[in-house]
């Protein structure tokens, strides 16, 4: 069903979203502050709004994907927001969406917080995916067309919620390149062919790797960090060890030593016996 | 076809190990410091020798599991190894694995050294990958049976490679645990089911990122790091923004410090325009 959308701010991301939204053939109304930018979608078909007021007066469902959130609040003060949906897919922290949220509904807008994980170039492709969280209901009513855009995910109605699981995740990935930059590092020093250490040994072994992560998430839960397998006293002795083939090869084991500094300092609580999934305690306790 | 193979050491993974061969109908002879350890294979059908050196006599192909390299060297201390194939898979550095060839070629051995990717209950099973580095004649040899153990990989005839490839894929999985420890701790602190988040998000996207590797893999080997998706700067932006919300929400950032630290190195160094392939000459400049 072809709906009226706007959307307001025309980057890269917020760009990719209009484009979207006119290949899945929605009436799109679209904002930026520098015209020029707006060109490439007015000549694939959207209307170009003069003012915020005006585009978000064209369509009951209005996206912003604008530089922050303070952005967010400037570029819509004074207009009218009643009855509108704000999918409010800038990035931000948390907190951030929080306060945009109070302020838009205290505006009479629902307010809808997105955390976008995918690039520009992902969305409206496969793998694309759009978190959102806060109202409900106008999730609900526009959630057909948000798909357009990336699978669309639900998470609850707190509207920090997206933007914190988008971050987690970010963490997670940013986790990986740390160990994938460390790996590079060490098979460069040997002379490895890299790219076929990373095809066809790395990627599958992170994958497999990858499958164990439920079950220390379910151990977390539980609080219960047995483990039949390798204990933190086994994965310090690992750690030890690499730190040490680290330095024989001449490169830099930076990336490794906070997660190493934390095994040590767990098994020196005497919990050298439990697993890897009790190590999350050390980043909440005291924090 | 069925092998006379020894097995030295029967910890858990030399325990393993032999168990595995038995399986697939060898004739294994087994011996431990500890002569107990050797009662359940015993039982199904292991000859157990009295001293090292009876072990080696029995079979062309040796496999050592033993605590270390130095006990490796202890263990077969005057023991006659001439024309024996000694499969040294016991866990080391790539330096000390190129010793003990070293030791064990002046003997008249053929040194194989293995890097094992999987832990014992792994073993004989899918997904378990053994790396072999050294004497490539003798290593073809004996790959049929040294398959029944792990799927073999031939990586090279520096006897430090496996050990070394081995460590790089631990570098990789432990950068993994890190980000996915972190990632933890702030879905936690949301009070978002982790179990759900780990198995519905994190997962899917850490292999989706994977996928991403080779491609920096392949602009290292270039040494070309430009980038069409997100650069340095876009990256420092994030990293400081995931850092500030680990503040927020009142846990630990520790584990991604050292990657933002090179980030913001590097792009202080005029290169926040490169892309994250750029990151791992951090690790070798001046180390």
């Amino acid at each position: 069903m072809s709906e009226n959308i706007s959307v307001l701010g025309l980057g890269l991301m917020g760009s990719a979203l209009a484009g979207a939204l006119l290949s899945a053939g929605h009436r799109v109304t679209v904002w930026n502050r520098t015209p020029a930018r707006a060109e490439p979608l007015a000549a694939r078909g959207a209307a170009v709004a003069a003012t915020p007021g005006e585009a978000v007066a064209a369509s009951p469902l209005v996206i912003a994907c604008l530089l922050d959130h303070a952005s967010v609040r400037e570029v819509l003060d004074g207009v009218e927001l009643r009855g509108r949906v704000l999918a409010n897919l800038t990035t931000g922290r948390p907190a951030e969406a929080r306060e945009s949220a109070s302020w838009a509904t205290a505006r009479g807008a629902d307010h809808v917080s997105g955390g976008i994980m995918a690039v520009p170039q992902m969305i409206a492709g496969p793998g694309a995916l759009i978190l959102y969280s806060g109202e409900r209901a106008a999730f609900d009513r526009h959630e057909q067309a948000l798909a357009a855009l990336a699978e669309p995910r639900w998470v609850g109605a707190d509207p920090g919620m997206a933007p914190l699981l988008d971050l987690a995740m970010l963490t997670g990935m940013y986790g990986q390149i740390a160990g994938g930059l460390a790996a590079a590092a060490l098979v460069r020093s040997a002379k490895y062919p890299l790219t076929e250490f990373t095809e066809d040994l790395l990627v599958p072994w992170l994958n497999a790797m990858a499958a164990q992560q439920p079950g220390w998430a379910a151990a977390m839960e539980a609080g219960d960090h047995r483990t039949g397998v390798s204990n933190l006293e086994i994965n310090r002795a690992g750690l030890r060890n690499l730190v040490t083939a680290f330095a024989e090869q001449g490169v830099r084991a930076d990336l490794l030593l906070p997660l190493q500094a934390i095994v040590e300092r767990r098994v020196a609580r005497g919990l050298g016996h439990e697993g890897l999934s009790g190590l999350v305690l050390e980043l909440e306790e005291g924090a």
